[in-house]
């Protein structure tokens, strides 16, 4: 067993607020096992490397000797929206939410120990909820203190309208906790104002309130915007080991050191030590090596990322990219970018017909592969190393 | 069968709004006998003359064909109040509340035609809602919105507090009017909002919306105040027949019109004529007699009536008490005043001492009727007669 103030260095490492720290060593002083909560949206299991952020959180919580329990918020989803506005909310079965589950578990159980964590779907609790229950748990909330929610102030400032239902969410959240007696929620910074509510609601009820504990958005790719799907700058934990590894030798030095905050099991000490190091001029590409290796063993296994390793190391090689390769950013509509056009876009060939001949000739690669097919779309969110004749490189990001 | 018209003047009469009348006059032109709802609170089934006002029309309602539909709000009176703040609204048990029906049967039908009644539990429908059907609910109406109702607005921008929970009555009182298909629904000026909410679900939910009716606030014997028990200027529609016509030939000529045209059933047509003659010179005591006469028979009986116009005439000759007689009133910090200090304070006796002595004499007569007991205590909201001597008289209002 560590000692508290031990356990305090791991739990405050890349967090972006405890609410209250105190009250949280005087719950680890115990020396019990507590219950960490953290909610997840049951329509959504496809998970990035920006969603493990949190439930890296939830890891090092178990290593401590705590317990996870993993909620899935089904109930609110088998209503959907309501209000009917938007069509891309319908109403989820109860076979869904299952099978969702089953996907949510299949990829976290690469993080989380699945000794140490409960899966948990709060309709069990809601679904039985009466009207009457509600209104009772609504009287435990005020107005205006929900209208303190940023989006809420926002949008009622705004004249945007806010349904009513909206704020009975936060309640039903926060009842969560009461329902599963936690002892500490993890959610993203934009769920703050929901932890508090949860902790307001177990005073309530009587209960120790939980200490709330937010963990910062991940950068994507680009290392600036946060990493989403949408964005196409992100790492799908379901990735193919060479390509979650050649994204991630993409990233900047800069965002590297970050990524091992938030994504690395290493020690920050060894982190500290490597950051040293490059900055007394060792090369990054060996800690850059480091954290890919890492990744890639958490979500295949050791022998995927000495794999990848080796055909990243080839590709280049037999390439012979070079190291500085000039980064060019191209908009596709969301549709993906034909390569002839692409290779022009980019300024590698001088026309779309220049472009065919030389794909033709086997002078076009992509990391260091021929390409063959000339009709090849090129997705939106790639960011490969495209390669015409000897000299010709660009980093190809399609937007 | 009366024309539309027609019926829309006997429905105006006294109503403070109607909203929207044309909606109204389409749906009397169909012809067919509406649901005319009003909901009442299950914790104060002790009527008095200014809940008339709305029984009334529901009365005039079921002359003119259509059926009243009386909703008993008995599922928020089950919950109490559910931010524990208020001690006075411990929640009501199904049998307190069936004995608070019964008690409003009993004292309704005086005025409603039962065969056109149906007294109906709110709870029939709310009490098997679930949580999540509150959700979809609560999402068809918004904040602002809600904060557009009168005393929301003033507390939300007072700093007062608004619990969540207080956002949902609207709603269920609004789903009530949903479930009882309400065509028209009526309630005090205080209600208009809430009656607007029903009108919107029930388009919400797919029905044509009711119409409302909001029916002004009786002001008490007062002529100022509106009518209340905690101001002590009602009458209870269970006072004692000679209780009830002698605090009701107490009003101002002035409010008496206004009683006639809310409390009374004589046609306009009459209260327009009495007035008149009144204007030319007539005793505006006759019509009172006349109001006193019908309001006494309706809630006992013509008998009742007859003899308690006889008492009072009675009480009159034999007390010889003027018509002219100076009102005084005085405040007795809602403790009642004792008899003595009551007649010094009104001026009729110069002392506490004098007011002893004529008390043991027989001098002294409230309503015409000699006081024995020199320790009387005159009760707060009391408004009698007082006479010392032959000459002296008071009409004091105790407040």
């Amino acid at each position: 067993m560590v000692s508290t103030a031990e356990a305090m260095e791991v739990i405050r490492r890349g967090a972006d607020e405890i609410l209250l720290e105190d009250a949280l060593i005087k719950k680890l002083a115990k020396g019990k096992p507590l219950k960490i909560k953290a909610g997840f949206d049951p329509t959504a299991p496809d998970l990035h490397l920006g969603h493990t952020v949190l439930i890296n959180k939830l890891r090092q919580f178990q290593d401590l000797g705590h317990e996870v329990l993993f909620l899935i918020g089904d109930f609110t989803a088998m209503i959907g929206d309501p209000t009917g506005k938007s069509a891309t909310r319908p109403p989820l079965s109860r076979e869904e939410i299952l099978e969702n589950a089953k996907t949510y578990e299949h990829q976290v159980f690469k993080i989380l120990d699945p000794e140490k964590t409960s899966v948990l779907f709060n309709s069990s609790w809601l679904g039985g909820m009466s009207a009457a229950d509600m209104i009772q748990l609504a009287a435990k909330h005020t107005v205006a203190r929900m209208l303190e929610r940023d989006d809420f102030s926002k949008r009622y400032k705004s004249g945007q309208s806010i349904s009513v239902h909206e704020f009975l969410y936060p309640l039903v959240q926060g009842y969560d906790s009461v329902a599963m007696k936690a002892d500490v929620e993890l959610g993203g910074t934009d769920q703050k104002f929901n932890l508090l509510v949860g902790r307001q609601l177990q005073e309530a009820y009587g209960q120790e309130p939980q200490v709330a504990l937010t963990m910062p958005i991940l950068e994507g790719l680009d290392g600036v915007q946060k990493m989403s799907k949408s964005l196409n700058n992100y790492i799908g934990i379901t990735d193919k080991p060479d390509n979650m590894f050649g994204k991630l030798m993409s990233i900047s030095d800069e965002i590297m050191w970050r990524y091992f905050e938030l994504l690395s099991f290493a020690p920050m000490s060894d982190i500290k030590k490597m950051k040293a190091d490059v900055d007394s001029g060792a090369n990054p590409r060996d800690a850059k090596i480091r954290l890919c290796m890492e990744i890639v063993e958490r979500f295949h296994s050791r022998e995927a990322a000495v794999s990848a390793n080796e055909n990243f190391i080839a590709r280049f090689r037999r390439g012979a990219i070079p190291d500085d390769i000039p980064e060019v950013i191209l908009s596709s509509d969301g549709n993906g970018l034909p390569i002839a056009n692409l290779l022009k876009d980019a300024k590698l060939v001088s026309s779309t017909s220049e472009a065919m001949r030389m794909i033709k000739q086997g002078a076009v690669k992509i990391n260091g592969e021929r390409v063959e097919d000339k009709s090849l779309i090129c997705a939106t969110g790639s960011r490969e190393v495209f390669q015409v004749g000897k000299r010709r490189f660009a980093r190809i990001l399609v937007n």
